[in-house]
């Protein structure tokens, strides 16, 4: 058998690595769960710093009545509190869903290393979607991208929410 | 004399609304020498619904070591709970320097009606700097864009800043 790539405990580098960012891509569904369960649209996010959980959040829009409370937002926030600085050096930012213009840009703002999501988000994501802003050479940031770790998950909460949604909306 | 425009009290609409944006940029001028005062990169920022100022802030990252503490986000921040929602309709937000991607998707997140803002940014400016989504018809909300207002005052105070800035590094 060939073997590609280098070896971890008979797995490659790259197999632990999806290993890792499935596990915590679980933990951000988790998140999500409880937006689903405010009636707030589900997503979730944390950020990882060398293999510890320094912030989890979701979505709070509706609850709080603020247009920044969204997930990633408010985990870069508690982050920033947890490393007590605002440059989170050395992070990864998991989340359920692709980032809108504005949580790319806090992404960018915070120094953060790597974003990993879930389902892509056709109407309104920056992460390569609708905008690609995170690897532009002309800001003063560029930010690593893995698109579609448990996609199937994540896009599926997702659609059960809008579903729920629209069955609400019709039984009025 | 040819009379261009609508007359109000003998000036143009064009010119009544000029009047009443510099009026508002002094405003955000006195919140950005507040971050002056404080070492921050000074950028002020005032939220402004049917003539009543219902947000004002200033830039804080360094003060508060949070990455998202930009003039624009907190004022806006503070414009949901003075207004008791997150869709900011009817509201113009202005701001002394050009927003960046992470301020311009929070005024599209706010459904803003209008930035007017004063100096150019083009290092890092997401209103037709380096990112120009703000009237993007591809998302879901448009934003009028006035550039420019005061735009001598607002770089000023930002060259002194730099200058203050690059002095202090120099005597070290």
């Amino acid at each position: 058998m060939e073997n590609n790539g280098n070896q971890l405990e008979g797995i490659t580098i790259e197999e632990a690595q999806r290993r890792e960012d499935e596990g915590y891509m679980r933990l951000a569904l988790q998140e999500a769960q409880k937006a689903f369960q405010l009636g707030e649209v589900p997503i979730g996010a944390l950020v990882v710093r060398r293999g510890e959980v320094i912030a989890q959040a979701h979505n709070l829009r509706e609850t709080n009545q603020t247009a920044t409370a969204h997930a990633e937002l408010l985990a870069i926030e508690e982050a920033c509190r947890t490393a007590g600085g605002w440059r989170l050096t050395d992070t990864t930012l998991y989340v359920t869903v692709e980032p809108c213009p504005m949580c790319a840009g806090v992404i960018l703002q915070a120094r953060i290393d790597r974003v990993v999501f879930g389902a892509w988000d056709p109407k309104a994501g920056a992460c390569g979607s609708l905008l690609h802003f995170l690897q532009d050479p002309r800001f003063n940031h560029q930010v690593i991208i893995e698109a579609g770790v448990l996609e199937e998950d994540c896009r599926a909460m997702m659609k059960a929410f809008f579903h729920r949604l629209r069955s609400k909306k019709s039984e009025k």
